[in-house]
């Protein structure tokens, strides 16, 4: 038994496939200068036919997984035409004489190196692609190697140091019924692919293992626990044989709720809905029964670019969105990069504290070009669904209404090209800073909506990084003072009669259910995976047994006090 | 003319002085293995020699600066005594024969560089505290060397290419005008110093010079702005000598306010009391007329520290200030360790968001032990003065009430030891998370006061760190949700009839006056340059103009409003 990270959750029980590491292991193998031509022309063939493999992968990852996913391939796309890459596999060829394949390897060596050494989680996944694609390219010139292959019709779990999306596209995915990795992170191409796949993945075993998985293996994984048994004992594999089926039961019986109306035992209904990242998520909302978008978190769709994706390219995701989900709403967030989320094609200042520095909107408002293209992107989507726009981090109406300038801006250019969109177009905000709560009143008169984002407004108003261990207890939601913040902005809200909901993770936290019964939420947004058990609860909870919960809660001195009148109103009923 | 960086304010005019880099040009001389134990004894002999010399200095920096800066040279003391730095000496002489001087000169070379690559401004001036002492015993280990002097009797302008502590002690200070160095930071011992002793500095000319400043060259320096001018024009000289009389005149004339009450021309008095970092600082704000120490920024006094300051020598300097003030109160605020002040003595977890992570009372409670010796130390010197005890960073009751706890634990302690100390002292606390605004009222029932820490607090309402210069435009005292925050305060403080006073930099900011006297706000903690400056204002601030003020300020939607309010208010007067 050994513990890694869990990347992708669920159970698998079945033989390990071990994936060899490519070595290449070249002799310095040079040529004559009059053969150096031809031996460009070998370095041009192979990479005109890795392009067209790459594009074929594109396409099938595309099909079979999501747009978004195969725009993973592009960033390796790039790296063949890039020419700093390409000028230095030339210059060895031209220089020092050596084949286009070890130039090639070379240089992958060189790069990868470089890449590594950066203290860039980000950066270093960037080099797992670079490695990734000049394997592919040496490939091509070596000619076809020698490739052992899975157990052909058995379905096995994947075993491998690293796993590039390549690897993951080439072998069969129906036949995977697991992955585990020695390397790699939770944010690497391979989890995401995983993740959408719904293959269970469990990472970072290195040095965990008291020897080498072997071709064959029995292993038991668990996704969400990040455990991996190598033959394990009968009993055990039994165990978890049960456990898979419990687990596959209740997901079924709980997905029997899907089309179920989210309405308390008394007859008081929430609309539920889902925070998404991806086309692939919006369609498990759905099927989850979501009733509509409550946050199309757009910076991740295009994070792995390398330039900023264009004002077509993300119209094609937001409409796609849009068409999916018919007339159920679809609130569009605007890139909430910086913070934790970095990117590559926006630089970023050094930063001592970035989740208080330059981020979301605060870029958006100092790029306006970039922030203009969104805004057009996201209005043109709107002529194919019900779209609204939403600001993430706003701080002051300052802000909302130089965010607004930039909106009419975009109608204007839009309609000067007579290109359809919605004109009344309702615009929301994130309540996630300390002074958005305070000055709620006044920002209420301006937007159509709130979305209060607990995950960031918890963290500033405790002054808590949420992602700090060591002070990870302090990061707490049921504090006294967030509970008087969220009637606060709750109270504005409805006074001017606008709209509000909630989208951080509270939101889909059972526990908060009185509170939003009592404080009136009609509207909850909250991750594809909990919008089945939130309902399940919701359906057992009686609306009358939360009469009356916040005003006792304003009183309480203590997050315990909170937690504990929260249970209680649940046993009462 | 060159723009450096002012680290000391105010105008020198001068003839240069330069101090010539200390360059050792060692041979690699060896020694015989029969003469090595000479050799060591050389080595000893130097580092006695050192140490005599350097406790000499010690006490003339005490004497003439003050008590705490003289423990700056402990650090230098140390590393004479710190066995990784002499095992590397020795080594040196022992494995490769060579002569002690070599040996000092390449263990020096090896620790600076070592520590000059560590991103990280405090490690960096470790080093030149290395350097600087490494210095010290070279030259007692190579005999006195010729070093050129100061020409005697005339003032001069001190330029050097870095400027140690040492080096700082060594020549007459009462002689020094002004100091220009190239490198260096505003947070070096030699700024402290400078700052301390009142000597206008101006660092950081590395590349701004269009040629190196000569001995004689004639010098204008301004230390508030960063300037340097070399062999300026007569008229620009006449220039500067009359700005520095007229800065003299009107420093001159704020002095004479020292004794003036503070008070509106209409009656109103507000208390002005100093924040401190040190004894000598506590000094000048008795001389500027302060009423009182709002603000004792213990975690200052120590920061050159290595290891941990003992009980004994902590209440040394707490006892000092508070038989220094008299009847006057001093409120010592416990360690504010963390965020962007670290210290040598503590380790702190690698952290993204050290604002938002392990600091100040967080680190109290978690290392209880040390929290309690200082407790200790500050419960002793209430016996001497007029002592209260303030916690900052509380963002919940059940921190009031932990560390009141071990507040309890160290009056025990001292009970049972006889030691006196004020039974019932006060203990308040920094309000400057936003959640401990949100529940003012409940904190308002377990302590005696409130501080408002508005730097922090502003920071954390607006998700702004104010380091940060890419955003340093969004960082603003007059969002109209600071506004709001300081009057649900103030308000939560006068219901439980306990006092609230402010300390942050706007306490000090004179367009604020109008809101501090609608406030009600009857004590107001500064920095001890902005005593005069404000009371000067004051007493020319009629109370009856802000009448109604923060009723107005309330209803303003952007702090361009509610800074013309402020600016209005005054005109109207």
């Amino acid at each position: 038994m050994a513990k890694g990270t869990g990347a992708s959750s669920g159970i698998a029980i079945a033989r390990a496939f071990v994936l060899p590491t490519l070595e290449w292991d070249l002799t310095d193998k040079m040529v004559d200068v009059a053969d150096l031509a031809i031996e460009f022309e070998k370095l041009y063939d192979g990479i005109r036919s890795s392009k067209v493999e790459l594009l074929h992968i594109k396409q099938d990852i595309s099909d079979l997984i999501g747009v978004e996913e195969s725009n993973i391939f592009d960033a390796h796309l790039a790296i063949l035409e890039d020419p700093i890459f390409m000028n230095e596999v030339q210059g060895i060829m031209q220089r020092q004489f050596k084949a286009a394949e070890v130039a090639v390897k070379e240089t992958i060596d060189k790069f990868v190196g470089m890449f590594e050494l950066l203290d860039d989680s980000y950066m270093k996944e960037r080099s797992a692609d670079i490695r990734d694609v000049g394997n592919r390219l040496l490939k091509h010139l070596l000619g076809d190697l020698e490739e052992p292959k899975p157990p052909s019709e058995i379905p096995y779990i994947l075993v491998a140091k690293e796993l590039s999306p390549s690897q993951l596209a080439h072998v069969d995915s129906q036949q995977i019924l697991g992955i585990v990795t020695l390397q790699g992170g939770t944010t690497s191409h391979a989890a995401i692919m995983a993740r959408a796949l719904e293959i269970p993945f469990v990472l970072g075993m290195e040095g965990k293992l008291a020897k080498p998985i072997l071709n064959g293996d029995l292993l038991i994984i668990d996704g969400e626990e990040g455990m991996v048994y190598v033959n394990p004992v009968q009993e055990l594999v039994e165990l978890y044989l049960q456990r898979k089926k419990d687990i596959l039961a209740h997901r079924e019986w709980l997905q029997a709720l899907a089309n179920v109306r989210p309405v308390t035992s008394d007859g008081q209904s929430i609309e539920l809905k889902a925070n998404i990242s991806s086309l692939k998520e919006l369609d498990l909302a759905l099927k989850n029964g979501a009733s509509g978008v409550g946050l199309f978190r757009t910076e991740f769709i295009y994070m792995d670019r390398t330039m900023l994706p264009t004002e077509e390219e993300q119209f094609d995701v937001y409409r796609k969105a849009a068409e999916r989900l018919q007339d159920k709403s679809l609130i569009i967030r605007t890139f909430d990069i910086g913070g934790d989320k970095s990117v590559g094609y926006i630089q970023f200042p050094e930063e001592d504290n970035p989740s208080l520095g330059y981020r979301a909107i605060r870029i958006s408002l100092a790029q306006t070009d970039m922030f203009k293209t969104q805004l057009k992107a996201i209005l043109r989507a709107s002529h194919y669904g019900s779209v609204r726009i939403m600001y993430p981090m706003i701080s002051s109406l300052d802000e909302v209404r130089k965010a607004n300038h930039v909106l009419e801006q975009a109608k204007k250019e839009l309609r000067e090209n007579n290109q359809p969109f919605q004109e009344n177009i309702e615009v929301g905000i994130m309540i996630e800073v300390p002074a958005a709560v305070i000055i709620a009143d006044q920002l209420a008169e301006e937007v159509q909506f709130f979305s209060i984002g607990t995950n960031d407004l918890i963290q500033y108003v405790l002054a808590v990084d949420r992602m700090n261990e060591t002070i990870a207890h302090l990061y707490d939601p049921y504090h006294p003072a967030i509970i008087r913040l969220l009637k606060m902005t709750v109270d504005s809200a409805k006074r001017q009669g606008i709209q509000v909901s909630v989208c951080g993770e509270l939101a889909g936290d059972v526990l908060a259910i009185p509170l939003w019964l009592d404080l009136g939420i009609e509207e909850l947004s909250m991750s594809v995976q909990s919008l089945l058990p939130f309902k399940n609860r919701l359906l057992h909870t009686e609306r009358a047994a939360s009469q009356g919960i916040i005003e006792q809660a304003l009183l309480c001195k203590t997050s315990l006090e909170i937690r504990n009148l929260l249970e209680r109103s649940r046993i009462k009923h």
